[in-house]
């Protein structure tokens, strides 16, 4: 057991393997200090590492976004996509607040955000590794070390809220090595401010997605609200603005190619310890067959799109989900094509086999990782098959998400799974509300349809049982007029198409549910057994990782030589680098920034190449402080060598004396394959340049009021 | 009458426009001295303007193809795209040369090219405008301009052909002001030498057509045979290699960026000098309705395609050629998008309206040429129709040539249209014979519907009668219907698909074909009318432009200040450059070559990307002397600014001191506006490398033997 949190917690954490790469624990900020001197940081890095301090206090979460504050009344800014849900709750059909960006005159033109938002300030991490582990040794099932590494972190965060007004996770570092419980403030009134429209915020909209050069102005404006007492409270008229006790000054400077840059914010997922094998299982399967359904199920929905705008209008978060990761995912592919980052995993892997000194131990660890791989890929068609059914059909998945509520609802409070506790209450129902927009029966059927006809091409042993029975007992000679029938049943004989039916069903125990007869309830309830071993598998490997991981990492830091930074797991991350370009094939040359002039050059007049006429008309008349002098023209969005990953989106990115520069909106396509090996050549974030949001804030949304709060200057007439 | 030659002959032919713009007659060569000597040129100017001299008596045309002898037994380089119809030719059921390659061992096994293929050597250019123009005044009516310059032209041709041995024709150049004729050696029997796989030759395909960066090693290589005496001759094993007074030494040196290069070629057509109104005509309907066309003909054949290899096959050519030609019309209206263009051509009409001096004569050539410009574009819907009848049906379009060649041939040899006279007669039969390959019924009747349908559309006073009579005489109620019922006929009542019989036809008078009865050809001959009258209107329009054109030319010189070059015509051109890249689009340069590595990086192992494998062994040893020291690598391809356009595919592309250091073979999407304005920031020439065509003939395909007999090094065992 003690192979496992050896010398990993703090001495790994120092100088990065290359450059750029790393995306920082705040407490490992200070190892690099050296690095980030000469890279012109003209900051303290002690200072850096402090959660509360200046200037990261001012960075925060929204819950799969980053974003900070930008002024002592609580005002936020993060990206246009970060808020376009809460643009669309405030939307009616007079007022399209997508289409048209929004600004509120005042404070008390400020809507409530959609349900659901909230705005999550760290303000504590306390090492749990000693708690959350002890006890635990070889001798425990893989099972049961995941179930108890688990329950501790419930007694734990339950342990921290009890004082209330604070929102605690326990977050598993290097793999299981090192746990951490994350304090957070939970601001839950959050409100809109200012949002430009979609045609400056989403430029280029899905064609630019992922691409370098960009012109996208992906920034949005929120305002954290709290009770006239300071702490968070319910949305209410009589809140008031947070006072946060950091925020950021926004630079009125710029950056330039080769200046030094940082980003603060809450990466999500990245996978760069990963095996040979387990990335080769990504790139031959998983990857492969996320693009392979997400293009069916987009194709079938475009059709559906056909049938009108209200069709289009469900349809639309789903289409843009798929689109997004099943690009994403090529573009990890191509950057896996040639086999150099499972080439240089299995040479680390053989490296490690034969290092002097790591004995057998290492060897056996190596071979039960790889057993692992192997068993999951023994079942992955199902599992994939299994995992697609919600994703296929928001229907099906809100039958399964309430089956499974009333399952576990049965449970003590303290045994149930993250998701389902009596303090994930409010969340689950702001799910189910959020889930409405979304449904779409037409829509729904044609995507499930295609979900089962994949089923049915799954191999022996890897079957979904209870859709066999199902199909079976539709007593219908053909497949295909099986399914038919089948999808008339469930489609038929079901109310989850309605919101408050299913609030009531959310307050229903199992039996309740069953005794309602509802069909597609029906079918989530007979799928229920076959999910739940999928978990179980889930768990006993998760378990399995707990123990073999942090031994794999500790042999792998001995054999590299280097020092590790924990993967990305939607916890408070720093990274920095450089402003430049890249080569992204042979004769090309990015440069780093963008223009106005280039963004005019591009706009078609044709979505999403149509910007507003406000927008053209105010190019032609530029304040001068805003247009850069090396490029002779307004910057728009720029490149950095820092490492993000999804759920930076939002975060400020800001240079080397601490003032927001630009905000991290997008990794580039060529990079992508980073989330598996960091690629400093390659691998880019986009950000749009504080001085365009400046211009557009100024010159066209006339949005003066905020620089003024901001502390900026105005140089258009009111 | 005065007007329209007065100083234009010469005068004009002086300093360019702009840098690298031109495409310069022979014997303006010694007048832009001062610029090509400030530009590095090592030659003497004077000496390039000698067509029969070094090196430009080295340069020859194939017909729509440039190319250049590079040894003094015949052997002729140009580009493989030049040549995949003699590959096609060449190949059997057991053999695909087009896919494989080919190299000859010896010259005994160099077979011949497919019928059709010549190579023209330019000997000689005479003025004789005043011979054309003589006796032409102001009160010939249009239509009869144009018939007096075309029956001079061919009593110009009859005399300069009577000698045998040489092809004569009359050019116009500067749109009439100017006619020279060019005569050239016709070499009727010309072989196969060599030719990479298509893998290299035309690496990246459709996808990287236009494009750049590029991969493709464009070349291959033919041999010119003569009778023993020297003199041309039909094919016949009795020939021997022809003994060029001139060929080209090719650079073991290559190309660095920023070096001069210069081109000689055989450019096609250019429309350097159309007004405002012109162009908006190019923009608005001609462009967009080929691309219509092209794009709705490419899917049909894409259906038919999946009949069978067969049916591709024969579709083949068709598709390339539709979408080569859709892709340049999509580029030119992209360029021509903001409508920069058109702007600068109005603001130089009003300039020549308001100049002093250039009287009312220059606002009513203006308003004459806006007035056929009017006059085309009442009826442009109905000519595009009329011309596409042909080009959406190969058996049409034969039925078409035939009837038409029946009605030419009853007219003395002299009054016969150009193409269809007695010296015509070979090149006819050999253009029936190569139409065989394009028959493809059941793809005929596909696309044939298309266009019929698209006629059906025209409005009232464009429509064509012949096929609404046709369709009337179905007596069938519906349009669809209808027009099923004239395919039926046409299809199942003809014999033009089968050559022999067609071969037969071109032996009948218009009496015997209309004696036949065959459905395609009394269609062809009910069109004929029809056909007839657009040819008169556009005889009666050329004869107009001969008239007006020159002395807009000159007003155009004198309001400009500068000095023009002709619009290219497919005569002997000469344009000169620097070896540089550009930016096509905000933060992004496009690098002037590319390499051997980034070839390698393209190559996914999917056509058009799959490099054969010896070409990926090879890349894993390369001779050092292949490896350019800039670039660390073997130069693949590169840009230039050199001003070219269709039918300089096959030029040499040569240095400062005239040794050939690549090949052209295409243009960039993004210049290739230039046919109507050079710009040049943005219009490039591309040319693969010498340093790869030696590389690969050496270290892949192992022409030795024609590497020593072009004198240059091998560096690979035999």
């Amino acid at each position: 057991m003690k192979l496992h949190v050896l010398s990993l917690a703090l001495p790994l954490l120092a100088a990065p393997l290359t450059a750029e790469e790393g995306m920082w624990l705040p407490r490992q900020i200070p190892l690099l200090a050296p690095q980030l001197a000469a890279a012109g940081l003209e900051l303290e890095p002690r200072r850096l590492a402090e959660l509360t301090g200046d200037p990261l206090g001012a960075v925060v979460s929204l819950g799969g976004c980053s974003a900070s504050f930008v002024s002592s009344e609580g005002l936020i800014v993060t990206n246009h996509h970060c808020i376009t849900r809460t643009l669309q709750y405030n939307s009616t059909p007079e007022r399209d607040l997508v289409a048209d960006g929004f600004l509120a005159a005042t404070r008390a033109d400020e809507p409530q955000a959609a349900p659901g938002s909230y705005v999550y300030v760290t303000t504590e991490l306390r090492d749990v590794t000693a708690e959350v582990l002890a006890g635990l040794s070889e001798e425990v099932p893989d099972a049961e070390w995941d179930a108890r590494v688990e329950r501790r972190s419930r007694e734990l965060v339950d342990a921290c809220e009890a004082p209330g007004g604070v929102r605690c996770r326990v977050a598993s570092f290097y793999e299981g090595a090192l746990f951490l419980e994350i304090g957070q403030i939970e601001i839950r009134d959050v409100r809109l401010v200012y949002a430009p429209a979609e045609a400056i915020g989403n430029f280029g909209g899905e064609i630019d997605n992922w691409m370098w050069p960009r012109h996208t102005g992906d920034w949005g404006f929120l305002r954290a609200y709290v009770g006239p007492d300071g702490r968070p409270a319910d949305p209410s008229p009589a809140n008031v603005p947070y006072r946060p006790r950091r925020w950021l000054e926004v630079s009125t400077e710029g950056v330039e190619e080769g200046d030094l840059v940082w980003i603060a914010g809450y990466p999500g997922r990245t996978y760069r310890y990963r095996t040979a094998a387990e990335v080769r299982a990504a790139r031959e399967f998983e990857m492969p067959e996320y693009v392979r359904w997400a293009r069916a199920l987009i194709t079938l929905l475009e059709r559906e799109d056909e049938r009108g705008r209200e069709v289009a209008l469900a349809n639309y978060g789903r289409q843009r989900g798929y689109a997004n990761a099943m690009k994403k995912y090529e573009g990890i592919l191509l950057g896996l094509r040639d086999g150099a980052v499972e080439r240089q995993r299995a040479e680390r892997e053989a490296a490690m086999r034969a290092a002097d000194g790591l004995g057998p131990a290492t060897a056996d660890v190596l071979d039960q990782l790889a057993a692992w791989t192997a068993r999951g890929r023994e079942r992955e068609r199902l599992d994939h098959a299994l995992d697609w059914l919600g994703r296929s059909s928001p229907m099906l998945d809100q039958a399964i998400e309430l089956w499974r509520f009333a399952e576990e609802r049965a449970k003590p409070d303290l045994e149930r799974a993250e998701g389902y506790r009596e303090r994930d209450r409010t969340r689950f129902e702001q799910a189910l509300a959020r889930a409405q927009r979304s449904i779409e029966p037409g829509s729904d059927r044609a995507t499930l349809r295609w979900a089962l006809e994949q089923a049915l091409d799954l191999p022996a042993g890897q079957r979904i049982a209870a859709l066999d029975r199902k199909l079976a007992a539709t007593a219908v000679p053909d497949d295909a007029a099986r399914l038919e029938a089948l999808l008339d049943t469930l489609y038929g004989g079901t109310r989850i198409g309605d919101l408050a039916e299913r609030q009531r069903m959310a307050a229903e125990t199992g039996e309740r549910l069953a005794a309602r007869g509802d069909a597609m309830l029906d079918f989530a309830r007979e799928l229920a057994p076959e999910l739940a071993a999928r978990r179980a598998f889930e768990g006993e490997r998760r378990g399995a990782m707990l123990r073999l991981r942090p031994r794999y990492l500790g042999a792998l830091e001995r054999a590299e030589g280097g020092r590790l930074y924990p993967d990305a797991n939607s916890t408070l991350r720093f990274t920095y680098g450089v402003v430049t370009g890249y080569a992204p094939r042979d004769a090309v040359r990015y440069l780093p920034r963008t223009t106005l002039g280039g963004l005019l050059a591009k706009a078609t007049g044709q979505k999403p190449f149509a910007p507003p006429a406000t927008l053209l008309a105010a190019a032609g008349r530029v304040p001068r402080p805003y247009i850069d002098s090396r490029l002779g023209d307004v910057p728009v969005d720029f490149l950095s060598t820092c490492d993000i990953t999804g759920g930076n989106s939002g975060s400020p990115t800001l240079d080397a004396r601490g003032r927001l520069v630009g905000l991290a909106f997008d990794g580039n396509y060529e990079g992508v394959v980073s989330d598996y090996r960091f690629d400093s050549e390659l691998a880019r974030t986009i950000q749009v340049d504080a001085t365009y949001m400046r211009f557009v804030m100024d010159a066209v949304d006339r949005a003066h009021h905020l620089l003024r709060e901001m502390g900026l200057p105005v140089y258009t007439a009111e």
